[in-house]
């Protein structure tokens, strides 16, 4: 495996009229980030509503995203559940299905129970069965744990994990997590918004959002961070950062659908109990979109 | 479907050696509960480790808990999921299983996406679609969202749901809570700590993870209440904090697991990555179990 | 020093036109507390704003209270600063201009610095210097930081330590200060929401937010208790909630003047940055006014 | 009055064995932040542990920092009080003692009062009213309340507030406030741990405790990033993140203090209840304080 490097779009998952993944969108908007610059899929994380689907739907969409890229793209599977056992076995047929690495979110449901030496085991025992490389995704939002910068160090000492994928923004963290693994180990962003500080400190990419909305912008700002052209890096981050707010925290899955449906994406309805975006909300990504020159850019 | 009223034990899932359910086990800690003074047993709730298993390992579980025990006790199935779709699957096999009560925890991950608003049609769209009633579970503590009273208050007008466990223990809002919903609809404490000041309050009794320790007691409490019998209930709800503590936040599933197999059931190993209480946490938990005279009662 | 039992009201501190306090509304206000059934006054609570004020016209407010209620009224005086000198000093003045009681809420800036032990050393060389009796005042929806039951038990051996105000409202950690303190050291609820819970749980009474409007109904809650006419008392704690809300949580200081000034009192303007309640507030807060027959009750 | 720019110690205050300000030492500490490269002293800052102090102590360390450091270096006064007549007029006195700006933290004790619209009232009066420029102190780790970045770019339109001194280090948020405000507008890291990341996003510099142990690498980070060398300031600032969580997160001002003295600086005791740092964590400290050659380096 190569090292993890460069801009991943989270894809999302598309449904149709019936309520059940619609493979063939899901081609087509594969083909068009094939097309990108960007380095690869992550498929199954958070923005991928990987909660909200069976095993046989995971592994098939896994299978499909592998399909739908061209071997340049890596593929970057979210395989984490709330039990190690289920864990394991998903990331075993994960690699199976031609995932390429493993993001594996820690469990979180019993936080009182989920002490930093539980978690440590928990990591460890997923990269000792893993056939593939391991990346910690740490994901306090929505999992209402941060896993904290002297795990995430320790744990980048085992020789199957081989990054981190940081959404909690934390830059501290960050760049302690930074100063702390081996020059190696990938620390990703996890959301647009500090996709520039990231890079600059030394990460090595990121897994975005708004890579699913604005995948070439995404890639042109790491890129122009490795040519060392901050002041344009620097630019082009503050301009992106009300389209990313509006994917993330502003309006949450139906407004990154939303959003992906206006730059030329299929984006689509979310599974309930997910809600899409209202009148309002799709009023204001607009304003977004239109701003970066990125209406329907990629139909 | 009689009231659903009285103390319930969230009773615990024990795995053999090879890490798999052991039914046997099982079975052995349900008679003994059968002849306990508890109105009945919530299977697949937070105790029962719900989020390690299985949908096929839920759905025996529910229908050995409807074999295990007689008739006069109620059977309570955590049926919630992420996903719409899946809650509603899994409450109608419930039902076919044995279930008198599907108890229905919020989807919870998509912490952002998961307004007020859209919660309330999630659960207004689960009892219509339920063969049987549903209570609402509110657990803030693992879930990271909670259930405000006015959404409870406003779900208390549909027909099917027909109460709520609270295990957010903030009494304020379980007196609003009570303040605003039919005489019929039942709240429960949602742990053994604050049962008296429900029940004192106008609850109809809770299901706590100390019930699967000291069944009696629990059922004591709740049953001197009815009784105005005030002076001897807080006497003994005072005398149980220490163990409700070691049952829950002091040392979680591991420490519930522990004093289970010092009453005399049989707790054993959590799933991993949930861990078994340390010697020092078994030392902790010992005193309080002998302190009320519970040391192998139930052997 | 009698022990410190009963309800009572946090009073407000009432300006004039100029910003300045006006000491013959205080006057007015509180010869109308003297003859209601209120245990008591606390003044330079939270609800007296009292972080809003000067030293000197903190010491004129306590003396003013000493001077404006009759000598079976107690006089409970907040003493509490960030740093231990100026508590004490301020804590000295007070007892010299009448102060039964000190009310001494934590440090709370350092937040990270303010360890559990840090603030028991912080309590008992206050309690250790003060020539009256001390209150520990637990506000963890102001201060930030939640004095846990362990660290106030511990308190509860030190002479001149005599109770706690828990304004955090958490039931399970009062029920287990109750557990834990000797008979006679006085547990006080801190808003009237949880009166009867902490009152029936063996609580001494309360400084409640509300009593500074329908102070009348909250005696008679405490008083209920008293005589085991439960049934009574629950129905008057449950009516009062949505009221208890609009001075507290809801509407906060502004919200609290505003009903007084509708039940008859003289609430006036906060001091900026607080804000007056605006209109809407102050129709629902009337609406809960009206509902509770108070009305110009107190005029 | 100059832009407000580079880096700044946001001075202790140093007290004697009798525990009064000792202005012997707080001279020669001045004398000797006079000869680094710092662009000024922050007095009555949260490190110089301002709530702690009398209003005459204050009044009284503004003047002595004035006198202490040449005309070069900028003088920064923290005047925030909880009420705004306070506020002002200890603003007010502070531009008459000597302060070039007042550093302005916003009200925090009556959280709930105090609304986002409330707060904005809150600093345009101060502004309004202050004879100096104000800069805006967002401090969410100790006062509870977070200034978003919406609310600091609408106050970046008053003409008499020049900056703002985030402390919470939430990168998205200081990127959010830098692409909204004028580009004259100072927006400071308010810790050393993220100075770099403010500084390439187009951040003005900052105020930190590190400062205050390391003010020669610590202007050099920030040197280095205005003649575009990157890679060296980027080494710096990973290398100064174990001293700055030492004399921040992880021990506080006791911290903070006990690093002063081991570099050279009189630090002494904090006023209690503030503790001074124990020998393991001295030992700690002394550690990082090697690593970077700072050991007595300011004798």
């Amino acid at each position: 495996m190569k090292n993890v490097e460069g801009v991943f779009a989270p894809i999302a998952t598309p449904f149709g009229a019936n309520g059940e993944i619609d493979f063939g969108k899901y081609a087509e908007n594969l083909a068009k980030f094939d097309k990108t610059g960007l380095a690869g899929i992550v498929v199954l994380g958070s923005n991928g509503e990987f909660t909200m689907l069976s095993r046989e739907e995971k592994l098939d969409l896994i299978a499909a995203v592998r399909k739908g890229v061209g071997a340049d793209k890596a593929v970057i599977a979210g395989t984490g559940c709330e039990s190690l056992k289920e864990t394991i076995e998903v990331t075993k047929v994960a690699a199976d299905r031609g995932a390429d690495v493993a993001l594996v979110i820690n469990p979180c449901y019993y936080k009182r129970d989920l002490t930093e030496l539980t978690l440590e085991k928990f990591f460890a025992a997923v990269a000792d069965a893993s056939p593939i490389p391991v990346m910690i995704y740490n994901m306090p939002g929505n999992s209402g744990i941060n896993l904290p910068s002297i795990l995430v160090t320790r744990l980048s000492a085992h020789k199957n994990i081989v990054g981190v994928k940081d959404s909690g923004g934390n830059i501290v963290q960050i760049s302690e997590i930074i100063a702390g693994v081996p020059s190696d180990f990938s620390v990703f962003a996890g959301s647009g918004s500090y996709l520039f500080a990231t890079t600059t400190l030394g990460g090595k990419g990121g897994t975005l959002a708004v890579a699913n909305v604005a995948p070439d912008i995404c890639a042109e700002i790491y890129a122009l961070c490795l040519k060392k052209e901050y002041e344009k890096a620097r630019k082009l981050q503050l301009d992106i950062l009300q389209l990313n707010a509006c994917v993330t925290s502003r309006y949450g899955i139906g407004g990154m659908k939303a959003a992906m449906d206006l730059a030329g994406f299929f984006g689509g309805l979310p599974r309930p109990p997910l809600q899409p975006a209202t009148e309002a909300m799709v009023a204001d990504i607009r304003t977004q979109i239109e701003k970066l020159g990125l209406l329907g850019k990629y139909k």
